[in-house]
């Protein structure tokens, strides 16, 4: 069903395009459309909770005596697997998103929602509370400017390759 | 009017408050109210433009060799003299946005917009690209770690404190 919902919002606009038309495309009513997700927005972020397990799982396999950043970097690393293979659909995507505020606000809601789960399944490792915070929302940032990196034009390099890119350039801030 | 509507939505609400309700009780015309803010939601950023500004000015005053992460602390730290003396409406005002979704991500859209701000600043004075975006990133987390720790009940240090103590923590990630 997305990526006929993408298909109809790259044609005719996000606002522009019902919940009906996306279900008509899928072949389903407009009722089990509603029943996956509650709202038009939705559509664009399936994968969304499912990247957030797939973290959140890395992170828990992760042996226990690496350092915090590099438990983050490494599930997020591990986590890309889900998106790999879309990049293409993942360009046209955030070209979407990139044109609405309220698609804008809804993916730094999935985003924020990446960094607190990924916070708390630190503290269950004995990350002190704030050093989870801050490791989680350094991750998130890592794997956003990643993911930027990752769809621009003529990028080759894996997603994977991205998130590290962006990781190791926190290490060049500090210096003057 | 800010803090009328902020009463408002605690006393009965936020989907429950209507506009016309916050321009009464500021002794306005709901057509002022409309003026002024784009939405209901918009209330309670009103103070979200002038931080953003100070932050960049914050930057663009900085001696030039200064490592960009300290660049981007530092200005946070200076740009919180706006809220310094606001620590009890920030406490209510982060409670109403906690409790609703909408709220949720239109605050994580202000602090994207500060984020793209900083990385504008940052590409400024000559910082590359990748290096500005991720220092605008975590500049922004200092930020909204720091504000979170300064609105706990019973922390007494200043925000720009509380802003400097977040910025430490990121040392220690990388440690084992």
């Amino acid at each position: 069903m997305m990526r006929g919902a993408l298909e109809l919002f790259i044609e005719q606009g996000f606002e522009q395009t019902t919940a009906l038309q996306i279900a008509e495309r899928a072949g389903v009513t407009e009722r089990t459309f509603f029943r996956t997700f509650v709202d038009k927005r939705e559509v664009l972020f399936h994968a969304s909770h499912e990247l957030q397990e797939r973290i959140v799982a890395a992170i828990e396999t992760t042996p226990s005596r690496a350092a915090p950043l590099e438990v983050v970097t490494g599930a997020m690393e591990t986590a890309t697997a889900l998106l790999e293979e879309n990049r293409a659909y993942s360009r046209q995507r955030a070209g979407v998103i990139a044109a609405n505020k309220s698609l804008q606000e809804r993916e730094l809601l999935k985003m924020h929602s990446i960094s607190q789960a990924v916070a708390d399944a630190l503290r269950e490792r004995g990350v002190p509370d704030l050093q989870a915070r801050m490791a989680a929302a350094s991750g998130v940032s890592f794997f956003s400017i990643g993911f930027e990196l990752w769809i621009a034009d003529g990028e080759t390099r894996t997603l994977a390759e991205c998130i590290r890119e962006a990781r190791e350039q926190l290490d060049a801030l500090s210096a003057g």
